[in-house]
């Protein structure tokens, strides 16, 4: 507390993300990272960019990143979506902070499921927006019939986190025609795990002026540690986080990044063999979870969110981080007896599922 | 305009940061960037981070960024400074960004020198803060007897963008002494290229609670590439910053810019080389553009402010870029006429000084 605080910082409830531990002999099932490396083009995008000497880091990157733009654009050539219908920043966090800022601020409370992600009402908390958390059914299920109601928006991720659980493409097409006055946020940071035809809101933003998509290349692209996220809309709506973003920082993604991101997004085959994976392992998990008296549920994410009826979570949480083994507890309302546990290689599934049997028969 | 945009939105006036242009022809003297490579620690750090695959990038980086500051403080040891005085950001814009939300929002105005960066006044428009321009002297100067009345808070840029003038040491402290109660930001993105001893407010935030220093790594250390800026001053003050960040984006830093960055920072004898060298051309090109008849404002910045008496500013600039020579032209009150020139390589400076020539005796 101090005198030199803006009055608004006094009242904030910051976020508090997964830990990052700097040791690095756990098995690390906390932040729902990839864990598999991403495209090898990045890696050569970024040494071409470097050069010999990093002398071409002495200069700005493209404050309008045309590059990367395009190339999201490419990736989905299928909807038929223009760069000047992509906006891109530092992270789909600052993608998101942008979004609440810019599309969000209408003086009516923007709505949102009471289980979601946490950053959301911080978002709110930070512009001063009033936000309603409608429930989750029993089954931890978005029900589109319950956001008839007034609001100066509408947020929902989706798949959703920390529950992996997927709303039909239908739903989201609901709420953005019921809603035709507000606009409709679908975060899909997870949605490239999700089965084929690929169920991605994106399809949808040509029909529907009010419907925005926000991604993230942290997850399926394996880029975390590279800060890169994207929203895909309407041109109007791009140009209303173009605004926000050129009145923050105009140069929000450096250089390598823009580069990474680029090959990234060029490298549709890579994405799909690693998605594949991860699926593939996720219903190993499951099954295996499963068996060993775990509720899991059905997960389109690169996580699943389970619980044990006879076994406290924060407690099973504990065992594993004993074991060197670390997923994610939340302390919250209705989900303090789940665990959010992110799919890894086999070898860290299979040692997660050889602790859990150690745990659960000692 | 649309109906989906937040009020907010549609009152902006965004930045226009310089041009980034793609051509790479040219002679680029508009962005104040080092016409030096960064430190080859640089490109080590980067190589080493990013391993033969690439493979760390899948993983988040470390949210603060601890090895950074503590590579911040330490470069700043002969201050004094601590860890955690020390924030980091996105670029010094982004940093800047925070200082505006977190410090500056006190319902009185932000007082501001009329000529200086002008992302100052927009970061006012989107936080809703009132800001009061304090004109300069004749000579372009800053004269703190100006600046005795009400403020929610007091920006300075020191040197002064564009002018490149330095306010002495002195000034700037008695700024933080006769406003104990409102917190004065000294933006230092140029300082390096002041003359020894270095006039740098870090060495007054250790007894002054209300003073913030902001710093960038796009100039001196040639990384404006990379995005990477920080702030010193109390920790009480560092934390408001903190909870800015951690409400708005929890990971602004990816892991190559943290590691580039941190590098950077040890290198001071990279840092002093290119320094001087700047310097020493600085001297060079403010003496042959002198002798050539413009009057050139004394300059502790690695770029000069300069008019012609007898000719057109804009046309100038234009002459110029027919040569593919670009510089900086502000359509503004009172700098019409001026122009603001980063300095560049020697080589840089002589085809600046030959096209310059050429053009006043055609």
């Amino acid at each position: 507390m101090s005198q030199f605080w803006s009055p608004l910082v006094h009242r904030l409830t910051p976020y508090v993300p997964g830990e990052q531990p700097k040791l690095t002999d756990l098995v690390k099932l906390n932040t729902n990272e990839n864990p598999y490396p991403p495209s090898p083009r990045v890696v050569e995008a970024i040494q071409a960019e470097l050069g010999g000497d990093a002398a071409r880091l002495r200069l700005y990157p493209d404050p309008n990143a045309d590059q990367l733009r395009a190339a999201v654009a490419a990736h989905f050539s299928a909807y038929d979506i223009a760069p000047a219908q992509v906006f891109v920043g530092n992270g789909s966090d600052e993608v998101l902070a942008h979004v609440f800022m810019g599309l969000l601020c209408h003086g009516r409370p923007v709505l949102m499921p009471d289980i979601s992600y946490s950053f959301y009402p911080v978002y709110c908390g930070l512009y001063g927006i009033e936000h309603r958390a409608v429930p989750l059914g029993e089954a931890f299920d978005i029900r589109v019939d319950d956001y008839r109601q007034d609001a100066g928006g509408i947020v929902i991720a989706n798949p959703n986190a920390p529950t992996g659980q997927l709303l039909p493409l239908a739903d989201i097409e609901r709420l953005a025609t019921e809603h035709p006055e507000s606009p409709v946020v679908i975060d899909e940071a997870y949605i490239d795990f999700a089965d084929d035809p690929m169920p991605t809101a994106i399809a949808l933003v040509n029909r529907h002026p009010n419907l925005l998509v926000v991604r993230t290349l942290s997850k399926s692209h394996a880029l975390a540690g590279l800060r890169v996220g994207y929203a895909i809309g309407q041109a109007v709506l791009i140009e209303a986080l173009e605004r926000i973003k050129n009145s923050f920082n105009s140069y929000p993604l450096d250089r390598l990044a823009l580069v990474a991101a680029t090959a990234a997004m060029t490298d549709s085959a890579h994405l799909d063999a690693t998605r594949r994976a991860v699926m593939a392992s996720r219903q190993w998990l499951t099954d295996a979870m499963t068996e060993m008296g775990f509720e899991v549920l059905p997960s389109a994410a690169n996580f699943i969110f389970a619980r044990h009826p006879q076994h406290d979570a924060a407690q099973l949480a504990a065992s594993l981080r004993e074991q060197r083994i670390i997923v994610r507890h939340f302390k919250a309302a209705r989900i303090d007896q789940h665990l959010r546990i992110s799919i890894g290689t086999d070898l860290q599934c299979r040692a997660l599922v050889d602790a859990l049997k150690s745990i659960l028969n000692p």
